[in-house]
């Protein structure tokens, strides 16, 4: 089985995306989950050009990654000063990564017309900075932009461009069709004989502006590649990279390549869904393996093709890449996969238990609804114990009321008031906020903290909205909620039409969580 | 030029995409758009099995298309009756189209485990519906369902339902990669054979789930063969059928062929958005060639490039398939992307006007605020205007209000009140909605329609919220709200802590932005 290195520049080329802004809370927690799928490499940033990147690579030794290795990028070296004294070269050492990625140029057409330089120049731009980077130790994998169109105008100065990495002791040379305006075939054929001079050192690196970004990677790796670069999600800049969840499903499934470890296979979907849930992107229905409609049946004939015989309208098992067939009309799916989920928070349940057809059935409606626990699992856990009788809510929440208003100076104020009950005890609060839902927190929490102080020591640390469909503001709203008390983190999720709503229900059940762990662990103790 | 014909499916296997379901209005508007971008086929569904499906083909002769010709689709004969006995052939001669398409199984194994019928009856069944209806005078369009996983486990008997189907009289055979399980170079090879055997009549079918359809195609067409089937915008079962504006874009800009009459390339943009439109999808930002961010540039390496030369990072130039370059401002892009996007709003400003540089300044600050303008360009151009004492404002917000009330029964409630000034008349509204925006949306607008009733076709299709640090909710919010009049979709934004503040921000702007353009629109006539 070959193996195929896969190279996901989901922090980098996929921060490129129209619409994604990562904090370094963001990076991190993708890093974490790229880590778990078991990619080999994370292209995380340019320490250089963006300081949240160089502060996520002083943060990154922390993530304790088990798997992937971190990857710095940055250009070569200026023309007129030496790598020395080149503060991209600098950043990158100091980003303290093993391996460091550069890009420079292999098209001697941008080389005259958009770098300004000369051809020769280049190369030695190229040669240094390799040079400078392995004499520091470091492992470099040198990405050629504009490659294959460049091979196409002139051949012969792209092949240099790759000598000279090679000979300046780069890793990996890594082939990239910057516009991605190569086709397939013509990436295969060039990516062969490029594999024939550097046997077991090419890479590929794909666009998808002309829909082929993903057939390009596979001739490439047909034709020898060695590592395949992309985003696990195919999010990028204009039409986005090679989508590396189909790649590797493809690879792994199709082409008896191995991409990542074979148990991690399963995990794919939830890697995929929660990477987009954390750029706060919609994921596709219609990506192919991981997508929420990659298997769903429709037609009245396929869907009783397919009860006939899974094999007759699927071309792969979905459970293989951690997905689930859905059938459209008659909502019989995915059972095994909830199953799994609920074991994970009440171990002790038998399966065979009635309770459990139940809470399936129940955890289903809520999905159907547009609640999503892949990030939320606090909130699932909540669910599956009420579901199940074993849990005795803390507090009950009996009404409240928002207030904002705005004049014509722009000023803007927003109060909220909160009736609640513990057993047979009335708290009414109010207070002011910087939204409502500042104000629903501080006013819910004021007549929380009444019976429950340890409450005082939680705070939000970061508030998501997903609006779930296209019929704007009568939509449903999804709303994540990340709370803290400096020594946990949770997740809570509330849906409703409206987003005050939705808010609510997520703020009160990170409070309800809170309260049941400290009594969990006040019991274990 | 080699002439590859285009065949739409969008009204029949679109329609099997999750969540779409078209209307008989629905499917007579994407009729004509299609047969205005100039496609040679539109599959407009089964008019056996669907009676809305039989009601468009009633009214389908009114339409008057002028290029395109229709088709309708059913299966072959059921076995143990005659074509002349199953309603299903007798539905498709009562459409009344010239041009039929019928499918019918290529792999033994389908028809021995999923049709349960015999390899022979299952010939018959086609030979059979192919003569009654060629003999009823229609041309034939026979879809061979399951061609390539059927050509790998039987190349002989697939082959033979080709020759049979083409005996009785086929005009095209179409071989279909039902599952999407095929890949590229596969399909080309296979087809290649197919082309030998039937030259000038082979097609082209594919689907997305391992993300190569378009690739696919593009393969197919190589080998020979004339027809690509598929949807303009991809839509369709799982994860989509052939992206036809993909490939019509990449066949008729880089392979010498031609699918549409070559003025009609400019429309390709506008087509796929107003079908996605009328379908109520969401077309993917980041789609090929028509999608929103096809053309868009972020990093600010890449902005220095395309200013040099369009040439540097675009495959083609967007205007050739009705898009637009996009120069994305980013934290990473600079005072030169600033000023080129300026430069579109205002192009006699000249670069050394002393008000550029206070713009600039005001521009940078509202960055800073937590105003992102790659996306919503259309608030940037007022802010440009206003900024430059260019804009005379349609309305005064002068107060509003909103309530949200929830007991403890769930139940919840949102209503706003709104007080606006247009000149010196004042108008107060009110209204209730699904959230506090929906009922301030509303409100807002009763309150305009009575000044501007154009108003009155502007809809909200997209909302999306950001919180922009890990502050939670005391944190910076920016919504985006996506508006269309049915013709164009304009973008603005809204920032400020409070989630309500933010969203009227960015709906007043919208409703500006439209009474603005309008009265561009009017002047210019």
């Amino acid at each position: 089985m070959r193996k195929i290195e896969i190279f996901d520049s989901t922090l980098r080329d996929g921060a490129q995306s129209e619409n994604v802004s990562f904090s370094v809370e963001d990076k991190c927690n993708i890093a974490r989950a790229l880590d778990q799928l078991g990619v080999d490499f994370i292209e995380a940033g340019n320490p250089f050009s963006n300081p949240k990147d160089a502060e996520f690579f002083r943060r990154a030794p922390a993530l304790g990654l088990e798997h992937a290795k971190l990857t710095a990028f940055g250009s070569t070296r200026r023309r007129g000063m030496t790598a020395q004294e080149d503060g991209n070269c600098a950043a990158l050492l100091a980003a303290g990564t093993q391996w460091v990625t550069i890009f420079g140029k292999s098209s001697r057409w941008q080389v005259e017309h958009v770098l300004e330089t000369s051809p020769q120049e280049n190369l030695e731009m190229i040669e240094d900075t390799v040079r400078y980077l392995t004499a520091a130790g470091k492992l470099v994998i040198f990405d050629a932009e504009h490659f294959f169109d460049g091979y196409k105008q002139d051949p012969y100065y792209a092949e240099q461009v790759l000598q000279v990495a090679r000979r300046a002791g780069a890793e990996r040379l890594v082939l990239c069709d910057t516009n991605g305006g190569c086709f397939p075939e013509e990436i295969g054929e060039i990516t062969g004989r490029m594999h024939r001079q550097f046997p077991g050192r090419i890479g590929i690196h794909c666009h998808d502006d002309m829909g082929c970004a993903v057939a390009g990677a596979m001739a490439a790796v047909q034709a020898g590649a060695v590592q395949v670069q992309g985003t696990c999600t195919g999010f990028g800049e204009r039409c986005g990279n090679t989508n590396l969840a189909t790649v590797i499903a493809n690879l792994q499934l199709k082409r008896d390549c191995s991409c990542i470890p074979e148990d991690r296979l399963p995990q794919l979907t939830r890697t995929a869904r929660y990477i987009s849930e954390v750029s706060n992107m919609q994921l596709a229905h219609a990506m192919p393996y991981v997508g929420k409609s990659a298997f769903a049946h429709k037609g009245g004939m396929h869907v009783d093709g397919v009860k006939k015989n899974t094999a007759a309208f699927e071309h792969i098992s979905p459970e293989r890449v951690g997905n689930q067939r859905q059938i459209l009309l008659s909502e019989v799916s995915g059972r095994t996969a909830l199953l799994a989920k609920v074991h994970e928070v009440v171990p002790d349940l038998s399966k065979n238990s009635p309770e459990l057809g139940m809470l399936v059935e129940r955890l289903k409606e809520l999905e159907f609804q547009g609640y999503q626990f892949e990030a939320a699992t606090s909130s699932f856990e909540l669910v599956v114990l009420r579901e199940l009788g074993r849990f005795t809510p803390f507090f009950h929440l009996e009404l409240f009321r928002i207030i904002g208003e705005q004049d014509c100076a722009d000023r803007h104020m927003s109060s909220a008031m909160v009736k609640l009950r513990v057993g047979d005890r009335y708290e009414i609060t109010a207070d002011e906020g910087d939204g409502p839902v500042h104000a629903l927190d501080r006013a819910l929490r004021k007549g929380l903290e009444v019976f429950y102080p340890s409450l005082a020591g939680v705070r939000l640390i970061d508030y998501k909205v997903r609006v779930m469909d296209t019929k704007a503001t009568a939509a449903l709203v999804r709303v994540l909620i990340e709370s803290s008390d400096g020594e946990n983190v949770w997740t809570t999720v509330g849906v409703s039409t409206d987003i005050i709503n939705a808010s609510m229900h997520a703020l009160s059940d990170s409070m309800e969580y809170k309260l049941y762990r400290d009594l969990v662990l006040q019991r274990q103790s």
